[in-house]
């Protein structure tokens, strides 16, 4: 194993999620830590930073350890975030060359030998590119990614950090919601939009109630095809049963031919400015429980709540995303690059999880779906399985501390 | 004072809140460390149990007295909530005397001398009609109303209990989200609906995110007649400041000629069942952005969510609403009827607060507003008085007790 000197740049990318500083607090452990790095540099918004050279001397900034635990704690990229994608290295990008000579131009002037890259499935293609371009240009360079996303759609790791937390806070607050339904006698349809636009697992999170002694009536996923018919039939039987009918639902849930339920509504109304009305999933099947069903409906969006309430993070996700960024210097500082950390599920009774890590390119643009066996057959709701599969990865409650009643969080801009 | 010996019953009524189980509490802590009081009962519903004879015997069920911890950490009307209005004592509603005729007959035949209602406005109607029906029918029971509402609408006290526990969830999600919109660089808007019809003081806790480094850039309350041209230029300045532009907005919010916002936007789509498609505030609002600024827009409702958030109680809440349940028992034990709890700041730093009473008769159907001096002269912000008033509300976390990664929470039905 050869080893390599110099210093590190971590960044971090995509969506916000509440692990995401956990891991990039990981990663500044790891660096701390390591013989083989000097300084650490963070790169505000991504690889927009590198390329702007906008960055900050992390090593400097968390002398003072104890700021990594609130760094820990802190919803949303501290870095701040990009979408940017690095352009194509097959010739097919005029701009190319002159991006990426001018990525290592700051790598060399600031000695970079350590590239870290926290983010989703767009942000290990950045990883896969200057993995690449690295290697074709003789450069020296270790080149690690590191997963979040609260989606768990990335493929080869057994879940993704930062989607405990999610679904933790989505579960948590659908035992709230069935609650607050629960109290009037009147017959009420519910229905809860989770996000997901091609895998359902964080609104297979809400099945994770039933372990706590009261579950949504009916889940959909985008797994399986909508139909909206068998779904008046669904909710009519659940009516029978009892008053409060609660369904949760993924936003991207699509009928057969591929049409998604918010494109069902969303057709033919324009509001006083003359625009397109554009409703979400909920709000559109809100609106046809109402003209079919014609009972109490009301909907309800988490919205960007879900990904950024650290102030209820799953203590499971929270440590081991900070472990997994550790374990991405520890791997790199070893000799690897090119490769994505994952975690690998040693056994769910008792949970066990160890990091790992995989080639960037078995991952990059791949989705990972919720499996059938997870799925009930009627297709509205959730496995024994697959609650068990789900119910570890939110254990532990991750609190940050508050300070006026509110939660402390660190800022790094 | 005149002992009076009797059993006891409590009702709950109005919408959810996080501390209406605590206040259910302490109005069972204080029954049972009566020497007046036989027996509590529990009707299911509030006053549709007792006209229906359903309920349950709290007595027993809290023999074991560790229950009512889990108690006050389960959010939702534990007993079941209703809307239901007693019929007018005027003799206009022929149906009166028949209804509380059934109820005092079910009083008679449980001893009920004690009569605890928990809600809103609307229940302290249906306390201010026991009491008179009662004193004149000659039948002795104490009857006092204890408040409850996320609203913080109820005249006469200082706040209401449930209030600071909803503003905490409301500060600590803005906080969150402030973070979340910080991390991309591209001009963006969001515009949070917070609820509020009347009264803007669930909107105006947005503020409290001051005392932590990061504020949404305009807050808009009911109190002040909104003006979609003058929003547009505080929007814009605000972006001409940063790029990520936060906005709070109460859903009641409404022109000088008092056309709700939401109506300015839903007058004239249908969907594609025909029905008019009826959008929030924030929905308005951002589709007015979109169409007169047209950058980057989006608005998240928090809806019943912020109603039910027991997993991030204010401590300060929790307590007074288990405080002020028990000393309603107490006021009543001490010959006092027809009141309602009232909550008294004593002082605001170091903030101390104690149980009052006031004549039912002095509160029902009033509304209290967000006072001049809490907003600011543009009308679309919060003053440091303000946030020095909501402070002491949110202070201290209760957490609910967690198994299997989720909350426990406490069923009586």
């Amino acid at each position: 194993m050869e080893i390599l000197k110099g210093n590190a740049i971590v960044g971090q990318s995509g969506g916000p999620t509440a692990a995401i500083n956990a891991t990039l607090s990981g990663v500044i452990r790891g660096a701390l830590a390591s013989d083989c790095i000097g300084t650490i540099y963070g790169a505000y918004n991504g690889v927009e930073g590198m390329l702007a050279g906008t960055y900050c001397d992390l090593t400097a900034f968390f002398a003072d350890e104890t700021k990594l635990t609130t760094l820990e704690t802190t919803p949303a990229a501290a870095l701040g975030s990009c979408r940017k994608k690095l352009p194509k290295l097959d010739g097919s990008d005029p701009t190319a060359e002159a991006t990426y000579e001018k990525l290592f131009a700051f790598f060399k002037e600031l000695d970079i030998r350590y590239f870290f890259y926290i983010g989703g499935n767009d942000s290990m293609d950045t990883v896969a590119k200057v993995s690449a371009y690295a290697k074709a240009h003789d450069y020296e360079i270790r080149v690690m990614g590191v997963p979040k996303t609260i989606d768990n759609d990335l493929v080869v790791t057994d879940h993704t950090p930062g989607f405990g937390s999610a679904a933790k806070y989505i579960a948590t607050s659908m035992a709230e919601m069935l609650r607050d339904c629960a109290v009037y006698t009147v017959k009420a349809v519910t229905i809860v939009e989770i996000m997901g636009r091609d895998a359902g697992w964080l609104t297979a999170s809400a099945a994770l109630t039933r372990l706590n002694g009261m579950e949504p009536d009916l889940i959909y996923l985008p797994e399986r095809a909508f139909d909206l018919e068998q779904f008046f039939v669904d909710v009519k039987a659940a009516l029978d049963r009892h008053p409060n009918v609660v369904v949760a639902v993924s936003e991207g849930i699509r009928t057969a031919d591929g049409t998604y339920v918010c494109e069902l509504v969303s057709n033919s109304g324009t509001d006083a400015f003359g625009h397109k009305m554009l409703s979400g999933t909920g709000k559109a099947l809100e609106l046809a429980v109402k003209e079919r069903i014609g009972c109490k409906v009301r909907s309800v969006e988490i919205n960007i709540l879900q990904r950024c309430a650290a102030h209820l993070g799953s203590l499971t996700d929270i440590t081991e995303s900070v472990s997994v960024g550790k374990a991405a210097v520890e791997a790199a500082a070893s000799g690897l690059t090119g490769k994505m950390m994952t975690i690998e599920r040693v056994s769910t009774d008792p949970y066990v999880s160890r990091p790992g890590c995989e080639d960037i390119d078995k991952i990059a643009n791949m989705v990972k779906h919720v499996p059938d066996e997870f799925i009930n057959e009627a297709g509205n709701g959730i496995t024994d399985a697959g609650v068990a599969y789900l119910r570890p990865l939110t254990e532990g409650e991750s609190y940050p501390a508050y300070h006026n009643g509110l939660p402390v969080f660190l800022s790094l801009k």
